[in-house]
Formats: structure tokens, sequence, C-alpha cells
């Protein structure tokens, strides 16, 4: 079939990623807007000086990621400078907004390099890895209207369950059910509201998956049982790899069942991650997806009802014959005088270990019966698992909604979990950060979203703390996390517990707002959060801010990011905008602002909001957890017009595996 | 004697540094506004909520300290992400600015941390290596009162010849005459100024200090010659280590006169840096360090007028000993499972071999006599190597003023040298870091600074270059630098030429005004970038101001640090400054502006800087080089007040090694 707007064109011979649900025919002819070259592995096309790029999903900089060059290939790399390349997602999704309006999809689960004005300032240059691939054009008046068409092409957003919508701890890591415990107790003694807490790789047997450490975790049935009566869901991860373990029943069975990645001459793949050596499950073997998918049953059946796949890019310590190989280089150098060159090249040895394009290079898939080099289909390795999860839940549990995030993604996955940002680090440049990938990754059909707040790499200050949550009270995913050996960053930690306890109420107060526009934002094919350059098109302040979001139908926001700061400037793109200084939920100043830039000063405990003219804020009272919170109650501020009503979604329990939703309409 | 407001107190047995050359007595009893621990190692306290913290020279962050921690410790780490807690310059000087107003100078050349509001929000804590140290308390009714007191304790800072005020360019590495020529001809054929370039590690033979390749640089004197008639001055750099080679006389030397640093037993200390194994002058030794100074002459007579030091925090890759131990441990690893914490451990291995402590604690000095470790003096080392160089060109060139600049610094080094901020990173935060440290150096004495002008590490685009051009211009040692594997960044080689030959110039019409404010910094121990915090004291959006900078007695900069910025907000902290706005020297526009924040559309090949009410800029003619600028014509821009005259400095020659400076009063 056809759909408006949409330009198929198939090169090669593609190999099906399931990114795309619509049927639509292949076109014929030219390609509009860009050049394809003679081999078809180039797209180019000309930029105006102030043309805008939107897109590419999780990627450092800014909301138009003009000006640098970006690569589509899953990669563990936790120091998000604003250089790299490349994070853990691959959305090869973009727009450009300029002379010409249009976007474009190229799906292929290999290395894509977009070069966005990088090499010359007026170019925007796709490389793709093999001319095997398919493009699609997809036209519109605004890049809203490309993305909506493009959304509608790769099918409904992923909705995760409401009490995902509560604040979540997580640390890597809380090592027995005691310390649990006390991070429970820590929230719920000062009276701050929770929902969630995660166990990180140590609850488990030797890190292999689905095991539970009976040492540190006695009982653990019952723990799950007991903490889940004070509404605290406990959320594990899972990882990629299995460990390699005789007597381990995954390994054994993936094992006998011919379910692991080969290496070329056919035998189990091995390579090391957290438990030394492991296999990965093939993904992309279908029967041994399904195998894997199953197997969360062992901790649903224990009470889970979440879980985050990590490591599933996949990150590889090392493999073994590489690793060995390294092993002997470097003991060549021993006894010689190493220059410049020979000790960088000593560092590159053992540096160079990890994630390696060799690496990938070696092992092999079988799709259908076809064996595929995954370094042909890389980008969708995390994407598979995640899906075989999520088809299981299905099964094992279709009375429920099942959380699931993963931190490898392509496009497509959007439809069965979320993602989190990935390791991000405590930095005050990770705040914006958070904000600017926000609509990026709506762009990309990713809505259950959020960054560790607080920063997982690198030690934080009280005031980073503070700051990051007024942001974080606005993510879907509203998880505090952090590494080994960092500043402890729990926010029942820090001096100031006031302020944090109101800022978490806060949060409690928006979710009913939260969860309503994420919910709309899912069915109409739209964004949650918006630039303002989507919102105020036309207007060049608008077009050009990158620290402000517009947050659903109502309200915008403009957190602070800098240390020390006594606030920070906002630009107030329409008049009559409500400005609201909320120091708690119940606790606010209202007043009305003009179109204009102002500098507005937030004080570290407030967090300051614009409500649009003619629209309103519901809020509800705060509470200790998702399930406490009354949503009857609904209360409204903000100017709205005349016959303003608000439609609220509520989660009335699941079937299927999903959320039953049901739409209320409130007037103020 | 007594200086008024200084407070000097002496606990142990302090090494001297010669930070500080005024002759002050030693105070007795209770140490004003700090708690000093029983053990005198901790120094303590209490901050008011809105105290500020300046200070610590070469540091990452804010111009206020407050909220990180840090250590002042000479640390050659390319990284300078926003939680480093040490760069390449060891400066503990601090002004708290708040409740009580006052200066601390921690005298103590080997490690202090300063935790300024990081473990505890509201507590400055200083911890120093040990209790032998000397403490001055620097009171004065505002900082810039407290921070002239401490300036015109350490002596009057470095100037530099009046040529370094001059673009210079400079890479790692320009490998030949031919490719130094080609960067020469680059600026000069485009019309660009140009008056240096530099000659990274690979000028050298074999990374020996002194020496310079026949191969790559043939005839390398009437080389020098030629591109001086061009008036371009080649500035090589010397490194700390020197390479073990028999027969290199630097090493023969050193060798037999017991020159270099030891081991515990007495034998030469061995490390590696780029030519693998060297030792190091001692220069805590005075005939050592006598002797290495006078190395400089080889080059001097080759008609080298410029040198900076690198390496001499010092750097050290690994030591002979370490790393055979550590590739034994890389050994033991072979035919092993390695799980998370073996395969961490690995890398841990490999990266902590560089700039090890265990290393710097088994290396020792020769300090009149006695044998010091050198983990009791780290900070000085670089300090002594400059020193060594300075006070022999007093004796090799009296009749000239030579270029010095290092990268490892402590205080007192402000006195015969300048520094950059090292190798910092083509990164947008680091514009803004450039910004910051500059008034936080010359706080500490340093005048002649600047950052690697578009970033030293990673890669560049021609909108970071253009947006740090803007800012660059104002640095006092304007330097364009980059790494081996960056992209190229000389400025001729991007699209817009006219823009950067726009900006280029601009700085050379500037250069009276910058030396000349300079000057003034140096004579009246002030800071030539001044916080708008000092400048409008009580004036509290401006105390909070951290992207601001007054430059001189004049002017006011605002520069963009964000990419696809149209623009940015300044705070205009005063009624009736003249708003410039550059498209080049001779093309600009003036506007009066009121006091306020405002958006300022500024686009990337402009400048717009502001005016001081009642003052004026002036201005010359740009030229291409430094020598050909005509400094008997300047014009004027500004709102002078009636009777404004503006003093200008200008170079007459050398003697005793310094330039001699000539004032002349203008006015408008």
């Amino acid at each position: 079939m056809d759909i408006v707007g949409v330009n198929k064109y198939i090169f090669g011979a593609p190999i099906e990623t399931d990114a795309v649900t619509a049927d639509i025919d292949g076109s014929e002819g030219n390609v509009r807007f860009v050049d394809v070259s003679d081999d078809k592995t180039v797209l180019t096309c000309k930029l105006g000086k102030s043309d805008k790029i939107y897109g590419l999903g999780e990627a450092v900089r800014g909301i138009n990621k003009r000006g640098w060059i970006y690569e589509t290939y899953c990669t563990d790399d936790p120091m998000h400078t604003e250089t790299k390349r490349s994070l853990y997602g691959a959305h090869p999704f973009v727009v450009v907004d300029g002379e010409s309006v249009f976007g474009l999809f190229v799906d292929y689960p290999d290395k894509i390099v977009f070069d966005v004005g990088y090499t010359k300032t007026n170019e925007l240059k796709i490389t793709v890895g093999a001319p095997d691939y398919t493009l699609y054009v997809i036209e519109g008046d605004t890049p809203e209207e490309i993305i909506k068409r493009f959304r509608s092409m790769i099918g409904q957003s992923y909705i995760a369950p409401f009490w995902a919508f509560g604040f979540q701890q997580s640390r890597w890591s809380y090592y027995t059910s005691k310390d649990v415990r006390g991070i429970i107790d820590g929230y719920r003694k000062n009276g701050f509201p929770l929902d969630a807490v995660y166990l990180d790789i140590d609850y488990m047997e030797d890190f292999k998956d689905f095991t539970v450490s009976t040492e540190r975790f006695p009982n653990f049935k019952e723990f799950v049982s007991k903490v889940k009566e004070e509404n605290i869901h406990l959320v594990p991860i899972i990882d990629a790899g299995v460990k390699m373990e005789d007597g381990y029943c995954v390994y054994d069975e993936g094992k006998q069942n011919g379910y692991f990645c080969k290496d070329k001459d056919g035998n189990d793949f091995i390579a090391a991650v957290w438990p030394g050596k492991v296999c990965f499950p093939d993904f992309l073997n279908e029967e041994a997806s399904d195998w894997f998918g199953m197997k969360y049953k062992t901790l649903i059946d224990l009470g889970i009802d979440g879980f985050w796949n990590d490591m599933n890019e996949p990150a590889i310590f090392y493999s073994e014959k590489r690793l060995a190989d390294a092993l002997e280089k470097v003991v060549s150098y021993r006894g010689k005088n190493l220059g410049i060159y020979d000790f960088f090249g000593l560092k590159d040895v053992v540096l160079g270990l990890s994630n390696s394009y060799e690496d990938y290079s070696s092992m092999y898939h079988n799709m259908g019966g076809r064996k595929i080099c995954h370094n042909r289909v890389h980008n969708l390795f995390g994407s598979r698992m995640t899906r075989s999860a999520s088809n299981a839940f299905r099964k094992i549990a279709p009375d429920k909604n099942i959380l699931m995030f993963s931190r490898a993604s392509y496009i497509g996955m959007h439809r069965c979990s979320g993602i989190w940002m990935g390791d991000n680090q405590s930095w005050w440049s990770h705040i914006k950060l958070n904000l600017q990938m926000l609509p990026s990754l709506n762009m990309c059909g990713f809505l259950y979203t959020g960054a560790d707040m607080v920063g997982f790499g690198d030690n934080c200050t009280e005031e980073l703390a503070l700051r990051w949550l007024a942001l974080g009270i606005f993510n879907p995913l509203m998880r505090n996390h952090s590494a080994l050996g960092t500043r402890d960053q729990e926010f029942f930690r820090f001096e100031n517990k006031e302020a944090f306890k109101n800022l978490l109420s806060l949060r409690y107060a928006l979710i009913p707002y939260l969860y309503s526009e994420y919910i709309k934002a899912v069915k109409n094919d739209e964004l949650m959060f918006r630039p303002l350059a989507f919102a105020f098109r036309g207007d060049k302040f608008a077009e050009a801010c990158e620290d402000q979001l517009m947050v659903g139908e109502s309200i915008m926001i403009a957190p602070v990011y800098e240390p020390n700061a006594i606030g920070r400037n906002v630009y107030i793109p329409e008049d009559g905008m409500t400005e609201v200084r909320f120091k708690s939920p119940m606790q606010y100043e209202i007043k009305e602002v003009a179109k204009g830039h102002r500098f507005v000063e937030i004080a570290d405990d407030e967090v300051v909001i614009y409500i649009r003219k003619g629209k309103a804020l519901p809020l509800v009272k705060p509470a200790s957890c998702t399930a406490e919170l009354d949503l009857d109650t609904v209360s409204f501020i903000g100017t709205p017009d005349e016959g303003f009503a608000y439609t609220l979604y509520v989660e009335k329990g699941a079937e299927n595996g999903e959320s039953i939703i049901e739409e209320k309409v409130i007037c103020p």
C-alpha cells in the first residue's frame, strides 16, 4: 500500500529489521531530496546556512544535530563527551528542516555514518556500510508532520505500566536484601515517595542470568512479596551474555540446542563479560530467542514484574582468542625500551580488547537457516533480546504489564520497551544532555525513557542532585542510578532533605499529567517532549532554543543546569504564559509573563515551569507511591480557555500483557 | 617586616618554595578565619549559603570554585572533564568572599586537597599532606584587595615579549621545515596575520632536548633566520626528560656530574617518556638547574627566541621497574578466565603505569645536599625547570626578552614565565573553561596565559573554530594548537576564510590595548581579566555571572560557546555601556545599551564587546604581524568621559633579558 508522503526505495538485498510495521510499496525512479551515489552507499544533500537537522535518537549534542558526525552503531561507551559519535542505541532517522523539509529513515542494521555539516558545513552526507538497505523518504509541511508519518510507519510505542512513572532508585549494587531494605527504609522513613528499587548485577549467583544469590538474597520470593506489599517493585538486571558453566541450566540448554552465536567454524562464539567467559544467545534465531524469553519466567514466578536488559550492544570485554593474542603481544614488550609509539601501542593493545570490530566480525547468527555475520546485523542484537522478553511476557503473565527497558536499541524496539540513556556521568553537562535527548528519542519512537538522574559514573554533589532532580521529575523513566565506587546519591542521604522531599512529591503530583501526555503521544504518534522550534515555528529564538522543552500540551520547562547559579535565562515564546514557581506541590506562586527573554531566579529547592496560555496543568495530591495516588481528585492551575477540557488517562489493570487504559475528560 | 593585612604562620619545617618574595615576619597566636586541627594538617571554615570562593588558578569548573573538590597536584591529564581534581599547575591560593572576606595561601609543594563545599555544602576544608608548611592569611575589604596583597607578596608577574601577543600557530607536529613553510605560506598568502609557528616534539633528533633533526630541518639556523625576516618566530618545545643515550652530550654531562634525579639507592632514576628511557635533571639542585638552563643556548645560538617547557609535572609514561612488574603481572593472566574484577585489574595494571604516585615516591632530589623524596616537592619540579631556563636567558641573551611558558607550574613561577592551559580538547565546553580560567590564573599571578584555541585533542568543526577564535583574540597567549591524529585546524584551511581573516585582524587591532592592560595588571598586581563579581560587587546578577569577563579597564566580553547558536544571553551590568559589533576591525556597529539582561544575536563571523561608560577602547590598524603594527596611530571607540586619557604601553627593545617598556598617555 501507499502511505501519503512516504517513498520507499529498496537497494540491493536488505536484511529484514522489522523496524517498519506498515506495508509500504516500493517506489521507482529518482529519489527526491538526496543524491544517491552510483554504488548506492552515499546519500548527500546540500544544506542552507540555517537549515536544521533533527533526529538520530540517542546521541550527544543538541536537539539540532547540525555540526557533528554521528554513527549509528550500538556502542558501550560511558564517556559521553560531546565528541562521541555513537552511544548505545542506533536510530538512523533524520529530519531536515530548512530550504527543503523532509525526513530520511535509512533502515540498515549495521553502521551508518551521518556527517551533518561536519566535513562540509553545507552538506549532509550519509554513508551506509553496504548497498543493501531500505531508504524511506518522508515528506511533510513541518518536521512534526514528517515525524508523525514516520512514527505511524514504525508502529505504536511501548506503554510502560503506570507504577513505572513512580520514582525508582538504583545503584551498582545493592548487594543484599538488607541493603535493599535499607534503601526502602531510607526513603520511607523520611517520608520520601518511592516505587521501585533496582537490582544490579550483584543480585545474581556469579553473574548468571535468571539466578538469585541465595546467600545474599535468602527467601527471595518472600522478600519480593514483602516489599511489594509496601508498594515497592524490585527490578533486576538481565545481561546478554550467558555464563559458560556446565550444570548451569541456561548454559546447558543453550549449548545443547545450538542456541548460541557461533564462530566462523560453527563452534560457540566465546566472549567475556562480568562472569568471565560467556556465550551469547542468538537473538536473531527465532527459536533461540523464544527460548531465552521464556527464561524470564523464573524471576516472574518469584514475583518480579520489571526488568532492564543490559550489555546488549553486545558489550564484550574481550574474546578468548583476542585476549590470548593481546597477552602474547604484551609479553613481547618485556625487556624493551618503549618509546612513544611502542608505549601507546601497548596501551592500545589492552584498551582495544573491548567491543572490537574484529570480534563482531567473527561472530555469526543463524537467521532462518542463513549464517549471517554479526557485523551485518550488529544494531539488531539488543533489540531482539528485548523483543524476546517482551514476547514471552505475554505468554508468561498476560494479566500483567511487565516493565521492560533496554540499553541497546534499534528502531522497532520502541514497540516493546523503553530505553534508558545509558551510563552517563554526574556531570552538569549531562543534565542538559538529558533534556536534549528527550525530544530526539521521542522522534524515533522511544517515549518511555530517561537519563540516570544525578549521573551514573563519577561523583555528584548535593547541588547537582537537586538541579538534576528538577529536570528528572519530568522524565517518564525517573531513576536515580550510580556506579560502583562513586559517592552515594540516594536522595535521602543529602543535607537539605526538605527540598528533596518536596521535589519528589512534586513528581507524584505531576504523574497523572505526565502519564496522560505520554499516552497521548503514544496514541497519536506524537512527541511528549517537543522542542520550542516545533511549537513556535518561524520564531527564530524558539528555533535556536536548545535548553527548554514543551512537555505535553500544557507546559514548558527550563531547568537550571549550571553550578552555583541563582537562576537562568528563559525564553518565553508567547504572551500570556503562567509562570509557576513550586517550592512543593502545595506551595507555589503564580504570575503571568509576557513573550521575550528574561532572567529568572530559581533557587535550588524550587522548580519553575510555564503553563501555556489557554491551557491548564492538572495536579493531584502527592503520595508515597503511585498506588496511593488519588486520581479522582484533580486540581488545575493555569489560565484555561473557556471550554478547556483535559483528557486524563488512567491505568485500570492489564490484559494480553498490556495496560488497560481508561480515558476521562475533566473540566477544571 | 609586616605587610598590612597579611599574617604568616609557619607550621613544622616547611620546604622553601620561593613562592613568596616579600620578607614577612611570622605571626604568633590563633589563626583568624580558619580552624586549624591539632595536627595542623586540616584547615576548616564554615561557609554561608551564598559565600563564594575564588582562586585555585588552573582548575576545572567555574570562576566561583564552590561545590567541588580540588587537589593542587601537577598532573598530566588531558581529559579536562568537569570532575577532574587536578590539572597541570598547582596554585593553592583561595579567597573566601562572603560573611567573612579573606584569602589563604597554603605554601606547600606537594598535594593539598581543597574541599570547597563538596563533602559538606557549608564547609571549606583544606587538607595538607604534611604539617610542614607556611600559611598566609590575607585580609582585605574585597577579594580584589586581598588578591592585590597576595600578588604583592609573591612578586611581579612575568612580562612576555610584545611579539608574543601576535597570533601563534602550533600542531603536534610540523615534521619538516617544508611543513613549517607550508603553514607560514597558508597564513601569509591568504593575508592572515601570524607571528609564530611552534615546533612540537618531532623537530628533535629522536626526542632529544636541544637537538634538531638535520634530516627534517636541514640548515636550521638559516631557516630560522629566513622566517624571522618574515617576522615569524619559531618556538620549539623542551621536555623535562633527557634521553638515556651514551654519546648524547646532555645525557653524558648530566650523568657524569650527578645532575639527574636518583632512586633510593642513589642510582639515576630511570623513567620513560617520548624517547623511551630518560633521566630527569634535578631542577631542585641549583647546580644541575643552572647547567640545564644554559643548554637552551644551543637553540638560542640558532636564532630561537621563544620556548615552551612541556611534560614537566613531570609526566612519566612508566618507570623501568614498574613496567617490568606490570608486564609480569599481565603475563600471569595468560590462560585464565577473567571475570570483571580480573579484567578491570588487567586494564588498571596498564593504565596505572603512567604518572604513578609510586614512581614519584621512589625518585629523589638533592636540595643543597639534602636528599629529598620527590613526593615532598612534586609541585616545584616544572617551576624550577622553567626558572632554570629563565635565569639562563639573562646570561645567554640579555639584549632579548625570550618568550617562555610552561605546562606545569607552582606559584612563584609566574615571575619568570607564562603558562598555557594544557592539553585541552576541541570541546565547546572548553571555550567556556578557557574563559573561566583566565581570572583564576590572574589571581595567582599568571597573566601571560591562554588555552589552546580550537582545542588540542579531539576533532574541531569550523563553527567551533570561529566561536573559539572570538574569545581567543582576547587571550594574551593566543595559540591554535592540536594533537596528533586530529583534524587539521589551521585557520586558513576552513571554508569561510573571510571571517577568520577578519577576526584575526581584529586581534591585531586590539593588541596595543591588550598589551597595555596586561602591563598595567603586571605593574599594579591586578587582574587583567576580572569577573563581573569583582567589578560590580553587590549586584547579584554580576556576582553569579560565570560567562562574561571584564578585560582591562575599558571592555567586557561575552563570547558564544554553544553550537548552532544565533547569539547568547548577556548581562549588562551598568547603564550606558556601548555595544560594539565587529565584523572586522574596520567594520563595526555601535549602540548604547542599558543595564539588564538581554539576548544578543551574534553571528559566527562577528565579535560583540561592550565598552564601559566613560571609557574608550584604543584600536590600531591591523597588520600581518606585531612588528608591522603602527602604534603611533591610535583611534578610539566608546563614550569617554571628558578628560579621559588612555595609558598605552609600548615595548622598545630589551635589556637584562627584559622588555624596555615606554608609557604614553593619549587623549582620544
